[in-house]
């Protein structure tokens, strides 16, 4: 079974870079890569912040969360 | 043909974690890895800085440098 991980960004140069080169280089033999725009998906925001996101870009893998370099803090997107 | 990937790290433990739930993640297909602890080898350093590491642990893909989280300056390193 694939795990789950997701990436989430707004739209920013560092999260549409570190979407295409990292995000999208992850194994998809053994993760289900889900994209989240949070500036166009508010909604989904809580989640984010629940989750320990901080800021963006930043990719989920189970529950673990890593932030990717520096785009936008997450406060900025509410 | 493969791209290249290195994952500079420092033995810390957010470096460990990001080593075994990040870094390890790449496609194999598509990339071949090389796993270097900087504390243990001083001497790859100036390459890492001349890369634009400023900190571990950090994944290079092509030219591009992705600082994942935060374990260490690459300044305390030296």
């Amino acid at each position: 079974m694939k795990s789950k991980a997701t990436f989430y960004h707004a739209g920013c140069p560092v999260c549409i870079d570190a979407e295409k080169n990292l995000a999208f280089a992850l194994d998809p033999q053994r993760f289900d890569l889900e994209v989240v725009h949070l500036g166009e998906h508010k909604g989904r925001l809580p989640e984010a912040k629940n989750a320990g996101v901080k800021s963006v870009p930043a990719l989920r893998i189970g529950d673990d969360i890593y932030h990717i370099n520096f785009g936008a803090d997450l406060s900025a997107l509410q």
